[in-house]
C-alpha cells in the first residue's frame, strides 16, 4: 500500500445502489478507487465492502470526506470507518514468556513487512525485555501482583492509552484478560491459539491434539472476547505431523504455524481487510 | 451462482471514475449488484472488473442490457463481455486414452458442481466412448487418418461447431493443436499440462522430476497457445512426494492434482472469473 | 508393490534385538527386505515395525513362514501378522445416497491404483445400485425395515461373510453401526468423517463450520468405534476456505476433501501401513 | 534426538542380508536401535539406510565402534557414516545483505530447534554484524577486494576451518562460490534458492515467477554444486499467490518460504537424514 490511500470499510443492510452510491460519492470528488472488494451475505442480505482509493488529486480536504459521506451512510445504515494509509495502526503487543510469536513480529515489523507503529511490549514477566531492547520497542513489565489481575490490566491499559494503541496483540500472551479490558479494546484485541480452533479449545492443545493422535497441527488467530476462544477467527492454517512426532515435536512445528498466522492476521487487520460481523469474520484478502 | 444473475467482464485502461461509471449504469436500471471485484495493474495503469448483478427487477430487457451500454464502454476503451447464469458455457471436451480428467468432469458435471453444459467429447481414440456414454454424453471418434492432423483437426472444429461449443477443454489430450484450430479458439483452449509450469515443458514431465529429484510434483491449467506450455495459467497445485516415489507412483499422485487443478480452471473460466492480459490471467476468485 | 513380496506386521514391548531378531528370521530364509520402517514409542516404551520383503528366492514354503515366525513372536510376545501382496485385502463398500466416494474409489480400483478388491457394495438405499454396475461390482441394496437396524446389520453381515470380507469402508454411509456388527469387524471399518476431527463432531458439520467461521474445512478418515467420531485417526486433511463460500460450496469442496482423504487411508490399510495403539495410529507412510 | 545416541548412515549395492547383517552387529553389541529407516532403489538395486541407536548399555566402547564395523562394510561395499548426537555438526553461516534466513537460524539455534552448533557467520558485507552480535555468534567480515573472489574465498575457508566447520550454509549469500570451495566442501553447502527449482534457474526469480503469471511461488534448498541451481534437492515448498501480488509481494511472501525451507533442510542434514545418490537425495524424514 502505497502512502497515499485512503480505505473505506462499510457494513449495511443490502440494498440497491449502495455500490453506485459509495463509488459515486468518491467519482464526485475525483478520486480514483484502485481496489473495490464487495461480500453480500444471501442468508443475512447483508453488504459488506472494502473500497481503497488514491489520497492525490482528491478535490477535497482529508478532514472534509467524513462530513461529506456521513449523510450518504445515515440514508444507507452503514457501519462505516475510514482509514488512511499514512496513519498506520498503532499497535501494542502483549507477552508473557514463549518469545517466538513476539520475534517474529518485531522482525517484520522492522522489515517494513508490516503497515504498523509498535509503541509498546507489554508483558507479565521481565524475560523479554532483551528482545524488544534490541529492535528498539519500549518494554514495560507489568507483574500480578498478590494474584490481582485486575489491578494489573488497568495499569496495562494505562501504558496503552498512553502510547495511544489501537489495536492489542497477544502475542502468546498467557493470561486471560478480564470482560473490562475486552470492553475497552472491543473487536480489537487479536489472539493466537495454539490449535485449529474449535478442536483443543483451552489448555495444554498440544497434549490433547498428541493424545487424540490428529495427523494435522494448526493455529488459530482470532478476536479474544469474554468466551475464551470462541472469537470471531480471522486466520487459521495447519501442519502436517506423523505418529513419531511426540509432544515436543508439536511444539517445536507449531510454533511455526502459530507465528506466521498470528503474523497473516495482524497484517489483515492492519490493512483494514477485515469486518467482524456476529461470530464470523469477512476477510477481503 | 443462482440461475437469474449476469456478469459483466471489463478490462480498460485505468481512469478515474470507472467504477462509478459501471455502478452507476447497473443502479440506474435498477439492478442489485451482488459481487464487484476489481483489480489494477499498477505497473500498466490497467483496469480489469468482475460485477455480478441480479437479472431480477431490471428495468430494462434483457437484450436492451449491451446496447445501452457500449457508449459507456466505448467512452472508457472497454474490452467488455456480458454473460447470463442462465446461458451456461458450453464445453467440448478433447481427450485420448487417459481416463481420470473426463472422468472427474463429467462425475462434476453431473453432480451439478460445475455450471457448464457437456454437448460432445471428442477423441483420437474410441476407448473412452463408454465413459462418455455413461455419463449420456455424445462422444465422437476422431482418429488422425495417414498423419493428417490438419483434416482431423477441421473434422473436430466441425463437431465443436455443430453442438455450438464456446470453450475447448484439453483433459488429457495428447496431441498438440495446430495454429488454425487455436486461432480459432483463441483463449477458449483449457489444457492441463502435468507438472508445475514453467518446470518440466514438454514430454514425459513426471520422468523429469523424478530424473530431477524434486521433492513436489504439480499440475498446472493454462490456455493453450502457439507456444507449447507457455499459455496463460489459470490455476496450478503441487503435492508432496518423497525419494521412494518412482515414476510409476509420481504418475497415480499426479493424476490427483490434475483433475483437481482442471476442474478448478474450468470452473473459474465458466463463472467468467479469469481475464487474460497477455502472459498473466486475472482470477477473481 | 509387486506381486511378489510379503508384508510383516509388528508391536511389542521395545527390547534390545528386536530388529536383528526380525532381519535374522527373514535373513535366514534368504528373503531379500525391500523396506523396513521401525518405530519405538519413547513414552510407552513399545517397538513397531512394517517389514516388507520379496517372496523370490525365498528357501522357505509361503505356509511354513507363520509357523517358524511363531516362536519368535512368542519370546519376544509380539502382536504380529503376515500379508502377502498377491493376496489383496478384500473390501466390503457401504454406501447410503451420496455417490462422490463411492466413485471415487470405484474408479481408483478399476483404474488399478488401490491394491484391493471389492467383492461387494452394500446401501441401505437403492439409488447407487447403477454406480456399481458401471464398474461391475455386485450391489446389494440392503433397506432398514420397520426401524429395525440389527436385522438389517445381520443382513449385512451376512452379505460380507459370503463374500470373505476383511475390511469394511463407510464411503459416506449414513447410519451409525451397532456394537455387534463393530464388534465382527474391530479395527477393520473405516468410516470418513466430513470434518477435521475432533472438531465438529456429529451431524450437520458443514453447517457447523460455517456458523463458526471457521477458515479451513476438513475431512477425516478413521477407524468407527463405538464411540462416534472417537476412532484412531487414519488420515486427515484440509481446504481454506472463505467468507463467500456458503454451506453449499463448502459441501462442494469437502467433497474433493472427503474422497481423498477416504482413498489414502484405504490405501494405508491396504498395504498393511497402519497400526492402531489405544486412541492413535502408526502409519508408516 | 536425546545426547546419547548414534546414527549411522549406509548406502551399498543391495543385497540380501543387509539390515540383519546391520541389526545384528549392534545386537550383538547390545545397541537398542530406535529408529531404522530402509530404502531400496528399485530401478539401482542400491541399498540406503539411516539407523539410530542408544549409546548407553552398549557393550563396546565409543571409539572401537568404527573399527568393529569395517569389516562388515568393506565385505558388503557400503559407503558409511557414524555420527554422535552429543557431538552436534558445526555450521557455517554465509550471508550477505538479506537478514530473514539469517536471522531465522540464528533464532531456531538459540530456541534449542536445532542440533547444531554455530561458530561463526561469514559476510561479503559488514551489514549484518550486529543480528550476530545480538545473538553471540562471532562475525567476520570477508569483503571481495578488487574483485579477487578467490583470495576472499580462501580467506572464508581459513575461517572456517579454523572454527573446525563441517557444514556451509549459504543463507542468502548472494555470490557463486568456485569450484575449489566446493570441492572443498563436497557435498556439504546447502543453499536456498528462491524459487521452485527447476522453475525460474538464475537470477531474479520472483521477477521471472510475476512475468510468467504462476499461481504458486517457492523455494528451494540443495546442495550447491559447480552447476549453478542443479544441486541435489533437499527440500522445496510453496505458497499461493493471486495476480494481485506484485513482485514486492512475492518477494516478501517468498521471505517465509526461503527461511521454512533452509531451516528445514539444515535440520535435516544436521540429523543425518540426508544421503545423497547422484542428482536425488535420500532424505529419511
Amino acid at each position: 500500500m502505497s502512502t497515499n490511500e485512503a480505505v473505506l470499510c462499510v457494513d449495511a443492510p443490502d440494498r440497491k445502489g449502495l455500490v453506485a452510491a459509495i463509488a459515486g460519492f468518491l467519482s464526485q470528488h475525483d478520486a480514483n478507487i484502485v481496489a473495490f472488494d464487495e461480500h453480500v451475505s444471501p442468508t443475512e442480505a447483508r453488504f459488506f465492502a472494502r473500497v481503497v482509493f488514491e489520497m492525490d488529486g482528491l478535490v477535497i480536504g482529508r478532514d472534509e470526506i467524513e462530513p461529506a459521506f456521513a449523510p450518504l451512510a445515515r440514508r444507507y445504515e452503514m457501519n462505516w470507518a475510514l482509514h488512511f494509509s499514512d496513519s498506520p495502526v498503532r499497535v501494542g503487543l502483549l507477552v508473557s514468556r514463549h518469545e517466538h510469536c513476539l520475534y517474529d513480529l518485531l522482525w517484520r515489523h522492522r522489515a517494513g513487512e508490516l503497515p504498523i507503529q509498535i509503541p509498546i511490549v507489554l508483558s507479565n514477566h521481565a524475560e523479554l525485555a532483551e528482545v524488544a531492547k534490541f529492535f528498539d520497542i519500549p518494554f514495560e513489565y507489568c507483574p500480578i501482583l498478590e494474584g490481582d489481575k485486575d489491578a494489573q490490566e488497568r495499569v496495562m491499559l494505562n501504558h496503552l492509552r498512553q502510547h495511544d494503541v489501537h489495536l492489542v496483540v497477544l502475542a502468546r500472551y498467557m493470561q486471560i484478560l478480564g470482560p473490562q479490558f475486552l470492553h475497552h479494546y472491543h473487536q480489537r484485541v487479536i489472539n493466537i491459539h495454539h490449535s485449529f480452533l474449535p478442536a483443543f479449545i483451552g489448555g495444554r492443545p498440544y497434549h490433547q491434539a498428541y493424545e487424540r493422535g490428529v495427523k494435522l497441527i494448526g493455529a488459530t488467530a482470532h478476536y479474544a472476547t469474554d468466551d475464551l476462544d470462541e472469537g470471531p477467527i480471522i486466520e487459521q492454517d495447519v501442519c502436517r505431523v506423523t505418529h513419531s512426532d511426540g509432544v515436543e515435536t508439536l511444539v517445536r512445528i507449531g510454533r511455526d504455524i502459530e507465528r506466521t498466522v498470528l503474523a497473516r492476521a495482524v497484517r489483515m487487520h492492519a490493512e483494514h481487510r477485515v469486518i467482524v460481523h456476529g461470530r464470523r469474520t469477512i476477510v477481503f484478502a
